[in-house]
């Protein structure tokens, strides 16, 4: 018979498994939301007072201002044109009702100067090219509606500083362990 | 002591976590499929009536005939030239025996036209090119031997339309939520 | 109320699941440590006996010469550069104690032949090219101190065979079962 501790302890194990996995999909939810301009979307999942900090670039502070991004006429010409966000293997650090997840993603577009190629059963394509790419950490809180994020922070991966500070705080623990 | 109906609750949980990561790693395997022309992994992974729609492209019908366009000549000739099936983080939508999963694909091949270029202690390479982006909605169905696909939908995310609509359908909780 | 039975297979689900999320992350930290240089990460997650195989480029054998690579000038330069790995969603074989990992990796930089490209905006810019693209094969044994990595095999994916090999070995369940 469980104790009233074992049942506490497993339903923490399920409790931290289930955030997880909502947090993953709360990663994969976003390109799409980009790609279609779903301003409902991003003021669904950010915080009344989410921020989303692109350092010198406009970003936007509060979930309204931030989801206004995606319904400019610049945001939908660069739709119009083929954008796709990319996103790879995100890595997640979960403490308690606060989580942080580094991100990869890629902003592509076809390409306006690539030379026609064949791929044999593959048709015929210009191609396509990687505008940016760029490291993501996103600060999250557990709120009575599920995760919404806080903060995200966005640095383009060019080889300068900042976006290489977002990577290094995703290993801050094995840091300090040493 | 747990009652009947917490333990139903439980198991509830329990297999809803494991569907999610079955279906991960069942996206994840497709690649490595495709770009190996492994033919017996696409028939066990389709429902047997399944299907694949690639809109205007031949796709297919039925897990025998969707199989047998990766042992075609042509298939295998992408192949020998270096293909690439590149997938990005799925969104799943998890609805008891049923699923949806929106996944974005790059098809890599190496640029046959590319300058050399030296990565310091990567080599020399004339690096490859992105040959389409798509988007992918997979709709997937409980069965006694596991999770299979009833139908892959696929379109090009190069400006058009149908790629948005696929995109669209991942977020639609949240619209209709607001 | 639940038998020692009961407990023990609910204990032997819930530890699939975690390890399953825990070799995620396992995976989704590497691009972050291979784009900052973070030896001390490379250390903490390859087994003191563990092998980095490149086939006939130089990989290491035993994690401090594994990490030592991440030090090097060269490796260096290349951060310097603006290297970014980028990882696809893996595929993951979990068998006990031991677990086998498949994954997709882009080696990205920025062109620095590309021609300047509008995007609305998202800025101006020369785009990235992918130096590489490489088939892993990550092979992971639990330890008192976490899941570590035995060895990792990397073949580049440019219509090679090795690369092949690493993918076809994640579908192996599937052929063997037809």
């Amino acid at each position: 018979m469980p104790t009233d501790a074992a049942s506490r302890m497993l339903e923490d194990r399920l409790r931290a498994i289930e955030d997880r996995l909502a947090i993953l999909n709360l990663i994969a939810s976003h390109p799409p939301s980009a790609d279609t301009g779903a301003d409902y979307y991003t003021r669904a999942v950010y915080a009344e007072d989410g921020v989303f900090d692109r350092g010198p670039h406009a970003g936007g502070t509060g979930n309204a201002a931030i989801a206004a991004v995606v319904k400019t006429p610049e945001h939908h010409a660069a739709i119009a044109s083929g954008l796709a966000h990319f996103c790879g293997l995100p890595y997640i650090e979960l403490d308690g009702d606060r989580a942080a997840v580094t991100s990869y993603l890629q902003i592509l577009t076809p390409d306006p100067n690539g030379a026609p190629v064949e791929l044999s059963n593959h048709g015929t394509s210009k191609g396509f090219r990687i505008h940016r790419v760029a490291a993501n950490r996103w600060e999250l809180a557990r709120t009575a509606a599920g995760w919404k994020i806080k903060r995200r922070t966005l640095r383009p991966l060019d080889g300068s500083e900042p976006a290489r500070q977002i990577l290094r705080q995703a290993l801050e623990a094995y840091e300090t362990t040493e």
